[in-house]
């Protein structure tokens, strides 16, 4: 399949898969008072969109191992409701401004309120999942709180960083906090979640820890390009927002091992600040050091080769697979994640 | 029974039960890494101790309904642990200072790694009820998250009050907030899971709504009374944290409709401040007005109203309860609300 057509199968079943699930996620929002000081707020980012990656990847591994979308749908709801709930207080914990091209919640709610609504949308959450399978219901919904366990220590360790400006970060560092953070509940949970259900557990879901790692990764490093690079208008988020933020991204670990001493100095100091403290010109000289030193570029190059290694790995699996248009779609997945604008 | 011994019954059954909570609850903290940036965090609030009312209900429900202690101490734990994640995020939408007697968990660590936190105490929470009972546990999970979400609106409904400083609130809204806010996960909550434990899902747990709600009412208003005139040391929090903090209790309802005008309009003032806008000076000035109003007594009248209904309650319920220790702690527990400093 040419490049340009596995794009378009990406895409295609991305919005297929999505809107389906988008139709099944409006009835688990509650439509009841209190409306403005809680359900409005609990629907507001499940309503904005979104690119449904793990509704997508849950349904076609689901598919691939001979399920029904209809037995993965509740698993592929309760994942993307939690995932909207996390973003809620994610954006809290990061001061974001912007998510999904608007005002992040707690900007326009105010963070009691918001931080309230992610709690209220995280208990939601569980519940298609316990509904849907009362023998395979529990089961689930353990495997999905030990993932979540994961996220929150990735979650954690960037936060720390931050609080405690730490500078010793390497590569590796990086890659286990990603694996962490992003990983376990963007593309691993989704996708054993899926063969789980597809298989009646029948499977080893290890063998999809290593795919889903690389891709993953892959994924996060080309999220956090585009919040550099990226076309504002698409990309939803505030443009450098990262930066902004003080988050440890591979490009600002990169910078601290590539940098001179006045560098990392300037970069101690930036990265030391309070959001409010840092400027336009003080993002803008960070900016241009990391184009001093390739670090866009490095990044770039390691996205690629965690991509590669996704392929590898899919390879690896894919004579268990039912042939069609989910394992196609799987199969085309890492060359995306570098490829989406 | 005398008072003396019946709140002497009180706090031996809540110490007995308290103890093999704490006990079991410590195997389910995780000691591994990240400790400083989570884990040391997500037992902080747990291993400060607590009075543990909500334990000591759920597993005298379940007895004097035939259970064991053994059955009913996963769901114990499930709840004490829920209650525990719900105060750190509690503690930082109100910002409080003071919790159990130290600083409160974002005081100490800040704001983002103790939501963080928070969260991964409440994924962490549901475990042991989900663990302990394939066949029930999905149940049970559910019936737990329902009540969370009824809590979420209750403290949605505060937290709104708050943000756009409402002042047309009546009693009855106020003991509607309680209600869903306290009343769902303190009373009935543990009360009607040890029910359908110790019953094995064999009784109408609806008939435990209406002694919750007077008891968790009576328990509510007491709590904010303690918040005014309570000796600080026992107490825990800051004094008069929830004037510094603008909550609506019900002696602040019971001044705004008893005040006149000049009265009302300092009020409004005051509460349409931000938390750091307030002074020692202007919340003296509002505990004044407070006894000049009769406030206090008021809510204290309200409260023992409240609890002699949860007695009404108890006593139409109890033909159908298994004598002994257990039953005569539940007896006991609308007098003790209303005594315990």
């Amino acid at each position: 399949m040419s490049r340009t057509a596995e794009g378009q199968l990406v895409r295609k079943v991305l919005e297929g898969y999505g809107q389906l699930t988008r139709e099944a996620l409006k009835g688990w929002l509650p439509s009841k008072e209190p409306r403005r000081y809680l359900y409005d707020l609990v629907a507001d980012y499940p309503n904005r969109g979104g690119r449904m990656l793990r509704p997508g990847l849950c349904i076609a591994a689901a598919r691939v191992f001979g399920g029904t979308v209809d037995d993965a749908l509740p698993a592929a709801v309760s994942i993307e409701l939690l995932h909207n709930a996390l973003l809620i207080h994610d954006d809290v914990e990061d001061e974001s401004d912007e998510r999904r091209g608007k005002a992040t919640l707690h900007r326009t709610a105010g963070t009691p309120l918001a931080i309230n609504a992610g709690d209220s949308l995280a208990f939601l959450s569980l519940r298609p999942l316990l509904h849907a399978r009362a023998k395979m219901g529990a089961l689930m919904a353990l495997r999905m709180l030990e993932e979540l366990d994961r996220m929150a220590e990735g979650q954690a360790i960037e936060l720390g960083w931050r609080r405690d400006n730490v500078l010793a970060i390497d590569e590796q560092d990086y890659l286990l906090m990603v694996l962490k953070k992003t990983c376990w509940l963007t593309t691993i949970l989704p996708i054993r979640m899926g063969a789980l259900i597809g298989s009646r557990d029948e499977i080893d879901l290890d063998r999809f820890v290593r795919f889903g790692f690389f891709l993953g990764t892959a994924f996060q490093i080309q999220d956090d390009l585009l919040n550099l690079v990226g076309d504002h208008a698409r990309y939803g988020k505030e443009m450098a927002g990262d930066l902004w933020e003080g988050k440890r991204t591979l490009m600002v670990i990169r910078l601290l091992e590539q940098s001179n001493d006045t560098e990392r100095e300037e970069l101690r100091a930036f990265l030391g600040c309070s959001r409010t403290e840092r400027s336009a010109a003080s993002v803008e000289r960070v900016r241009a050091m990391m184009d001093r030193h390739d670090c866009i570029d490095h990044a770039r190059a390691l996205a690629h080769g965690l991509a590669g290694a996704a392929q590898h790995e899919f390879d690896l699996l894919s004579g268990d697979l039912i042939d069609g248009e989910d394992k196609s779609f799987l199969a085309a997945l890492p060359t995306w994640v570098l490829e989406r604008a």
